[in-house]
C-alpha cells in the first residue's frame, strides 16, 4: 500500500471510520495522483465534484465526468459519466448520481466513511448512508498530509525547480514603461515552457510603494517606474504538487530605505537558515523572526510561512500562537518580509524540507544579500 | 427588486421554496456579483464555499472567508470568518460554521430553501435543518439563468469586446518556430491589459494537422510551423462573465484541403446567419448544421453551441435531442466546425444574443470568408 493511501486510512481510522471518501480537487489529487485542470473553476461538466473512495484494502474507486476517466494515476477502477457528449441528455445531477452510485454498490463501503466536511455534498452523504456512519476527518487528514512521502518530495522538488525558473526570468521581464501584466506574461511563460504545458500559477506581482507595501496582490496594468520595488511571488502548480517563492529587487536603482528593509529582511532569512529544524514549535519559530521585523519599524501582518503539496498553503502555519511541532519530512514555505506605507515592502521565500537535524532547501535560486537592482 | 434576483427566487418557489441557497462560484456571481478568484481552484483560506442566501424580500447574504467580505456589489451583509488572518487558530470548516450560522440565525430562512444538488455541502444542509426543508432546484437554475438581463447582456457584451481583443492579437502572436505557449502568452496579455487585470480563460489552442483535428486542448511546447491550421478558441472571464469565440487560420500557406474545410465551415457559419431565431429548438436548429459538416465528409462530435453568462457553459447546449427552444434574451455561443484526421479542423465561433425576431451578434470581430492566412 502506498504511504500516502496508508496515511489517509490512518487519518480515517482517528475518526472510526474503516473508509475515506475525497472531494475537493487536491485532497483528490493527494489519494489518487487524479489531477484535473482548476484554472477555470469547477468544471461546467461536472454534476458534482470529483470523488475519491479509498477502501480499508487500499483500493482507489473515482467517480469523474468522462473527460477526467483517465487522469488518475493511481485509482484502480474510475466511475464515469457522460459530460461533454451527448448521448445523455438527462440533468448532470442524474448521471453524476448515478455514476456515484454505481461506485459505492460495487464498493459496498460499510464500517464507517470518513468525510470533508468543508466540501462534501450533501447528495454523496445521502448515497452513503445506508452504507452506515459517516465522520468527518477534515483535521486529521490536513495533519497526516504534513508528512510527505519520498515521491512527493521528488514531485516538491520539481515544483522548486520550475518555479525557479520563474523566478531567474524575472530580471529579463521586468522594464520600466512596460505594465505589471507584461512582466508577469514573460514570467508565466518561463514555467510554462519548462513544464512544457498551462499551469496555474499563484502568488503576488506587485510594484511600487504603495503596492508592495500592501503585501501581495495580482498583477495590473500598472506601468512600473524606475525605482520600484518588485514582490515576485510565483506558485505554480505542476503536476498536481505546488511550488512556491518570493524575490524583492527594485527597478534601475535601489534607494537607502530599501536598501535597509531588504537587509533586514535578509537578516530574518538568516535566522530562518539558523532555526529551522524539527522539535521546534511553529508559534516558536515565528515569534523571533516577527519580533526582529517588528523591531526594526516594520509590519508583518500574515504568516511566516506554511506547508505545501496538493494544496499551496497547508497546515502547519507558521503564525503565532500555533503550537504544531515541526517535524521530519514536512516540506515548509518560510517567507519572512517586511512592510512599511513610506517605504514599500520586501519578501524572501524559499521551500524548505524539514530533516531529521534540521533542513534542506529545495528551492534551487540564490536568495541575494544585497537587495537586486533588475 | 433586481431581475436576477426575481429569476432566482421563481426557480425556488418552482420547487416548493420560498429561499434560495446558492453555493458555486458562478452561481454566488449570479446571485449576488460576488466575483471571487477561481485561477488557483478552491481557496486553501475556505472553511466550505461561499455560500449567496436570496431570501423572499429579495435581501442577499453572504457567508464568506474574511479577504472575499467586501466583494459583493449586490449583498446587503456579508457574515465572513477569520481565514488567512490568525487570531482564530480553531479548524477552518468550525469558524465556516460559526459565519453559516450566524447568517440563519439573522434570517432564520423557514418556508423551505432551495439549494444546488450539485455542490450544497451536507454541513450547510443540516445546519438548515432547524428552519424547514431544503429541496434541489439546479435544473430550473439553470433554466431561468438562460434569458439574461439587461445588464447581463451589457457585462456580456464588453466580454465579447476584451475576447475581440485577444482574436485580433492572433496573427501578431503566433509565428512558425514558436511554442505555442509563446503565441498564448501573447494572446492572452492583449485581453488581460484590455482588463487590466489577470483573468482566467478557459478555451483551446491548438496547431497542426493532427492537433487540431482532435478539435481542442490547451498550448502546449510544440513548435508551430508553416501551414499549420490555428485553432483558437478564446473563453476570458471578465467581472464575472464570460465572454467565447473561435476563429481558424494558417500559418504561411493554406493547402486546398483546409481551404475547402474553411469554405465549408463558413458555409455552416452563413446557414446559422440565417436560421438563428427564436421559436426553434436546440435539436432542430443542430440538424441541418450537422448535416452539412458530415455530408461533406467530414466529423464534429461536439455540441453546435451553448448558452453562456456566469458559466463559461450554460443551458441550453446545442444537440442533437435537446428539445428547449430557443427564446428572446438567451445569450448563446455557436460554433460550427468540421474536423478530419487527413486534414486537420476548423472551427469558427462567435456571440449571438436572440431577439424577438432574429439575433444580434455580440462578438465584435470578423468572421472572414477565406481562411486567412497568419
Amino acid at each position: 500500500m502506498d504511504d500516502r493511501t496508508a496515511n489517509i486510512l490512518r487519518a480515517a481510522q482517528s475518526v472510526g471510520a474503516s473508509w475515506a471518501l475525497l472531494s475537493a480537487p487536491d485532497t483528490v489529487a493527494y489519494a489518487a495522483r487524479h489531477v484535473a485542470g482548476i484554472e477555470t473553476g469547477p468544471s461546467p461538466f461536472d454534476g458534482g465534484p470529483t470523488l475519491a473512495l479509498v477502501g480499508p484494502d487500499g483500493q482507489i474507486h473515482i467517480t469523474c465526468n468522462e473527460l477526467e476517466a483517465g487522469l488518475s494515476s493511481d485509482a484502480n477502477r474510475a466511475y464515469s459519466y457522460v459530460s461533454l457528449g451527448f448521448s445523455d441528455l438527462r440533468p448532470i445531477t442524474a448521471r453524476y448520481g448515478d455514476a456515484l452510485r454505481a461506485m459505492l454498490d460495487a464498493t459496498k463501503p460499510t464500517g464507517g466513511v470518513a468525510i470533508e466536511a468543508r466540501c462534501c455534498p450533501a447528495v454523496v452523504v445521502e448515497a452513503l448512508m445506508p452504507f452506515g456512519a459517516v465522520a468527518p476527518f477534515d483535521v486529521a487528514l490536513d495533519r497526516t498530509r504534513s508528512i510527505k512521502t519520498a515521491p512527493e518530495i521528488e514531485a516538491l522538488r520539481q515544483c522548486a525547480r520550475i518555479t525557479a525558473d520563474g523566478q531567474n526570468a524575472v530580471a529579463d521581464a521586468v522594464r520600466a514603461g512596460d505594465a505589471e501584466l507584461t512582466a508577469w506574461r514573460d514570467i508565466r511563460l518561463a514555467m510554462e515552457i519548462a513544464a512544457g504545458t498551462r499551469l496555474p500559477v499563484a502568488g503576488d506581482f506587485v510594484t511600487g510603494r504603495a503596492r508592495t507595501a500592501l503585501i501581495g496582490g495580482p498583477p495590473t496594468d500598472r506601468l512600473m517606474a524606475r525605482g520600484d520595488p518588485v514582490i515576485s511571488d510565483l506558485a505554480p502548480r505542476v503536476n498536481g504538487y505546488w511550488g512556491d517563492s518570493c524575490r524583492t529587487g527594485c527597478i534601475g536603482h535601489v534607494s537607502e530605505d530599501l536598501r535597509k528593509m531588504h537587509a533586514l529582511t535578509h537578516d530574518a532569512y538568516q535566522m530562518v537558515r539558523d532555526t529551522l529544524r524539527p522539535g521546534i514549535s511553529a508559534h516558536d519559530f515565528d515569534a523571533p523572526l516577527r519580533a526582529m521585523i517588528l523591531d526594526a519599524g516594520y509590519s508583518n501582518s500574515i504568516h511566516m510561512g506554511h506547508g505545501i503539496g496538493t494544496s499551496v498553503h497547508e497546515w502547519p502555519r507558521l503564525v503565532p500562537g500555533e503550537q504544531a511541532m515541526l517535524r521530519p519530512g514536512m516540506v515548509l514555505m518560510v517567507e519572512p518580509g517586511a512592510y512599511h506605507p513610506d517605504v514599500g515592502g520586501v519578501r524572501l521565500e524559499q521551500m524548505f524540507l524539514i530533516t531529521e537535524d534540521g533542513h534542506e532547501v529545495l528551492s534551487p535560486f540564490e536568495i541575494p544579500q544585497e537587495m537586486p537592482v533588475i
